[in-house]
């Protein structure tokens, strides 16, 4: 009826010959869901230090309307594609706790719905990999999880309770996954303590550190942990972007020097994402409020592209 | 079905006991129109300096949702008030006219729609005004404007062309508003030419310094602009934000000292809005790119909220 | 022995005729205690709204140093005043409950060591309050608040739990102060809803909008309260900084037009501490990471010290 | 020859209409001096705490290119004053003695050639005042000071040497301005000692503290002083720009709440600059480095405009 | 006259040892040219996104600043080079077509008065490549082009027109430089669409993508695209600044992770300046207003002293 | 006694099973010292460049505690490790010199006091490593440097006196260390002048280009370096952190593209402890107030530590 009007909030300027990757996204209306879930769980009321990570799930979504769906290395576009966005779970803004049990019974309740689909879960800090993990896990079996970050996140529970230092072991003690079906990559100097190191490897934890990484190959590296995985029937992939040098992520709470650079982390997206058993995903440990340009947002859509196109890749 | 989730991008906390501002828009559906209408028409290359303000409609409508729907000053509650959200007007990335056009195209075909609304348009650069009140006044017959400034913006075309620096001048021109019926109140040393003065006092346009305003009081100058424009059909509010100082709007292109309190401001628009004539306003030059917090398009969704609340009062 | 080293942390510059506000400050040795106790809350995970409010008694502690102590309107000087700084009390990382009942229980044991102490907390958010009163009232009988604000803070604890926007309703619902013994000033339009206002309204609270501050001028407010409140034993300040224009105070998490200039703020303080019955005092609402050049919180320590000036006064 | 070039640092718009304030000066070509004369002082490594004041002559020159020469209030236009610019006086990186000596001589020298003429000059920050009214005094005979400041600038120079905190003690002990032809105007609570308040009644120093400006109000004072220093022979002004509330000049070093508004300010210096006694002027302590957009320095750019308006009207 | 005395905007301090870079550049006087020009095309208006690019030519003239003259890696000392500073080309306020064809109209012109120029060009947004090819190449005979870019910009017309991204689209169509003699380098996964892609593999334009950069060498890269393009009469380097990775250079519109680092970027400049057919650059898409400390405007002063030094490493 | 109560400004959160690297530093109790010393040499205004260099011994004191103590690389924990932090020096105000001297004469009595002692600075700018080593050669006999900059730093005297571009000529011309024992090691194109090149060579100081690091690799340069200075007693590290990329190191003042990356400097750093006549160290040219996130002095937090862990690699 008005020629020029938009709805608000929709971008300026289309171009007829491309399509811009947030247009993959569709919100789910109640019905319909694709092959490939995406959710956010803005929690980060949970972290050790102040953090805003909250605010991830959208910075990524409006990160990925800078990209279009076309990949130049592979040949590969994704326009065919398809991302049922299920929102964001409801956090409450006092009980933590409850707010954890919130996410564990959605990721559940999802993943019961579509349990062959593929998800991405955009944190929100890395305490909400523990209970996305346990309600995923349920219809998978046995799991293995391969994370990426400077850290172990192996910390007691005694000290402050269920905090973004704690997820994997929150995991190990409750049996959801076994320890040695834990591979940590980047790992880095002076971001971990000797007693969480040995606690890791008494429990069976492959270790990578980040000079190892580099001596290795990214390469290497993701071929040996699956082929360590290779008995489980489900692998999740968690990405703390903290494991990229601050450099390049500088939207991290806790960055630091001596990281790994973006380029090595897509890269070791998309080769995992070309293996069936890796089904499920998840990007934390952004917090836009302190970022700059939401360069760190800009590589979690990346990644979250690289998965897709590694996914397509595998076909 | 999940009882945890919610779209993308709503607010993740909800208080049943209140109604937020941003609720009163309602996006159009192509059918149903309220009595007021909202449009935001994102236009700032035109602007003489660099600006962003074609970011603003959305700044502004997002800070309606710092806002409650209740005035505790006056005791009314703006609950029951429905705004139709028309969306944005789709400028053209090169042809800055082009814009200009669909700007005057654009509400000229919603004011035909909608004869009796009231409107509420939100820039983008002053150079708007020219094209928003052109296609408004064609239902309208005569009428007047009350321009809140630091400046004349009666710039000559030649050295320009249809700049933000050139509004009144244009409507003057173009015989769309008679320079005896425009108001300019605010207007600043050091920021005017004399040329420009002298142009619109040729032309008849009524101005208020700030030390006026000081000196006179904005109630009295309200009463006496809207006493002199009795006799139009229809009187049409430009709100160029750079008529506050700049310790309280940092975020306008062109800020300085000297300039008039939000709390006058905010007063002024209340007043006015209970004139049964006042029946469109508009909210220019707020560059959301360079403010402090969007402080400044805080006070453009108080000026739209004592807008409201002013044409409640009136009834 | 090295005449030129100074510990890390000290200032560089020192004026043998100037004593620094923040000498004042005396760390709590576990045995001495002044008559003017100061101690931080820094819990802010209850806001509503992502708050680094946490931070903000380091960064009021550390504004005291650009200050001296001595006040030439009035001719006092501070430089023999002491106050006890007990520290920060520690929050727990995931458990709010927790934390708050750590501050309740904090404040009433070192108000239980020294009942004749007067206090000044410093959050955190305005969650705080809630337990920092039921603390100190223990040792004071019936009370009064008088708390500056452009929010009522009186919202149902089930949507939320003890947020920041409860802290009275939760003081008055537990009986710990009465309604009728509650006055708030500086309550802005749209900041609030009818629903609260009419709780309020309903429980006897007094209430000053921003507006009435302006027409009544802050003394008379402040003598109006006093003599309402003159059958309490007790009266506790509580300032919400957001009850300044966000132009004066761009620090706080809901910064708005409109508000109270920082010279009123200021008279009102050094008002209310000439008043024997007022003996606590809480400043609550400073993000120090949003701020600009930490601003907020030298207004802040501003307030701490037309607080003590006030003291001096009474005597 | 080619139509559309311009020199590399040139406006890129320009209405034929229109003078911009820059425009009034003129670089000195080593001949040609006007009747008003501005140089930059660009040291602030005498500050005591951290400063890039030194930027602030840059960073004025160039806010007055966001001016026109038209006061709108007065009808003046200044399109035909000519200020000579001087340039800036070269610091030595090491020496900050040596930078003060270089300041005192190239003053002498300059308004030893220009005796009559007027003198703008751009701190630096305030430790250039003693400098600068040294080589000043030298053609004047008996001269009064006006100083805009939150502090007294009085402290003893055992501890810090010739600072920013030290200038008028300096003028007074080196018998170039008498303690009694002083004035201090915007002094502020717990922004000085008691011992240097004292030692300034003691020298005979009038002081009007901020309240006394809100009190008194900024004409009556103004008239007092320059009654006052009736008998002196010339009067300079000295405006240190933290004299402003920090919600007004957020760019000063030394900022607080409390402070003058900006629109005072410029009163003040129009009608001080209509004495024919009054005969240069400073603006100091800005750092542009930490400022927001500007806005300080554009009130320093207001300031220069108001002291030609002053001077014009004078006529 | 006065010792210490400099012009306003000269650096404070000089090192007789030491030619800096921005020395270099000699304004020009309206008859002397050297063999090498400047010019700067200060449009960004034509940006699909909000860009201030307009602010690079100056941004980067003043990074030059930074810099010495002396190449301690190749020996080789610039400081008797001369380049011609031939300004900004003036842009139209609110006529993007206009800006672009003085654009194209002003190269022609300096071109013609000096062919056997080298030049540099200094965006400004990408579109402002296609009229500065067009003047440029009516001196040149067959011209080839090396473009720098994450981006085809091989948009189609009609959906922006002439924007920053469509220059190489309009030249192939303008038939001013044959697809194939176009060579793009660092185009990047999900920048581009198939669409354009495809468009520009049947134009026969030859892409090398940033991992073919890596795999491959810069140098072999360079080499193979002299060779392919060594029919040609002249070849011109666009430098598109975004082609780096956001970690290096921050300050462009459409960054993102995963691009070229500085130094691989530096070396592939110098290595094509020692062709003596490479006779023109342009550096592109730097918008210094959202830049970290200017950083992206250095790499584009290193760019063009890195460019020099080639051209001298030549002889 | 107040369970929860801890002293302002101490970290709110611990771990039991992590020592923070910030608990290495016990302040000195004017008796006991251990083997390693530390100590701050806050001195900025010497910088030719404006500089908030002297903020940085604090912001890397404070960057400790964002590291553990453990290595996961090497396995080593340096939990057992004691630094004795002296404090700052403190600076004169007004006079540089001064607080030059100050620097050697602290340097010389605490190396006198602990001549066996290991030896971290902290500047403050490049001046420092002039007095301190004056300070610390003096019980060492003959002395290597080994500096990482990019930069000689050989600047004369005459232009502006002891300032950050001279430390080493003033050295060299002292006789305190012989030019050809002075190392440096990444010195980068267009940031050196021919002449100081010259001088260097001269002296017979050892030159490794920023290139030379990558096509030699830091391994065979620190071994070379140090068979290099197999004759001396002593070797002194000096780190300005500018030798690293801008990407890497956004907060010294004189940043820039084609630098080291942070992993080949800590690389550097560990292979240089692990030297007994590695003896003392200093970082300089950070500047915090204009960092990003404090990453500059993250990084010099981990240089270090890697040096700690090298000197118990040696073990
Ligand atoms: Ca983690
Ligand atoms: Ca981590
Ligand atoms: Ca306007
Ligand atoms: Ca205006
Ligand atoms: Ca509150
Ligand atoms: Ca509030
Ligand atoms: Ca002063
Ligand atoms: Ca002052
Ligand atoms: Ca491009
Ligand atoms: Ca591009
Ligand atoms: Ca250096
Ligand atoms: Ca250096």
């Amino acid at each position: 009826m008005f020629p020029y009007l938009k709805e608000a909030g929709k971008a300026n300027f289309q171009d007829r010959y491309v399509t811009k990757a947030n247009e993959l996204l569709i919100s789910w209306d109640g019905k319909h869901c694709s092959s490939i879930g995406l959710i956010g769980a803005p929690l980060s009321k949970s972290s050790i230090s102040h953090s805003g990570a909250a605010f991830a799930p959208q910075a990524i979504r409006q990160a990925l309307s800078f990209y279009s769906t076309y990949s130049i290395e592979s040949g590969i576009d994704l326009a065919d594609v398809t991302v049922t966005d299920y929102g964001d779970i409801v956090m409450h803004p006092t009980d933590i706790a409850a707010s954890q049990r919130r996410i564990a019974e959605t990721i559940e309740q999802v993943v019961a719905l579509q349990p062959k689909s593929m998800w991405i879960v955009l944190g929100g800090d890395h305490s909400i990999t523990c209970p996305v993990v346990s309600g995923w896990q349920k219809q998978k079996g046995t799991i293995g999880i391969i994370q990426f970050d400077a850290h172990h996140d192996l910390r007691n529970l005694e000290d402050g309770g269920p905090t973004n230092g704690t997820p994997f072991r929150r995991l190990i003690e409750a049996g959801i996954v076994d320890g040695s079906r834990l591979v940590q990559i980047g790992l880095r100097d002076f971001a971990n303590s000797r007693a969480y190191t040995e606690y890791g490897k008494q429990c069976g934890v492959t270790m990578y550190t980040i000079e190892e990484v580099y001596r290795l190959g990214i390469q290497t590296i993701i071929e040996k942990s699956m082929q360590m995985l290779s008995g489980v029937d489900a692998v999740y992939v968690s990405v703390d972007m903290d494991v990229l040098d601050q450099a390049f992520a500088p939207g991290c709470p806790a960055i630091g020097p001596g990281g790994m650079d973006s380029r090595t982390l897509l890269h070791a997206i998309s080769l995992l994402a070309r293996y069936d058993k890796v089904q499920a995903m998840d990007i934390v440990e952004i917090d836009p409020t302190i970022d700059f340009r939401q360069m760190t947002s800009r590589i979690a859509a990346s990644v979250i592209l690289q998965f897709l196109k590694g996914k397509k890749e595998r076909v």
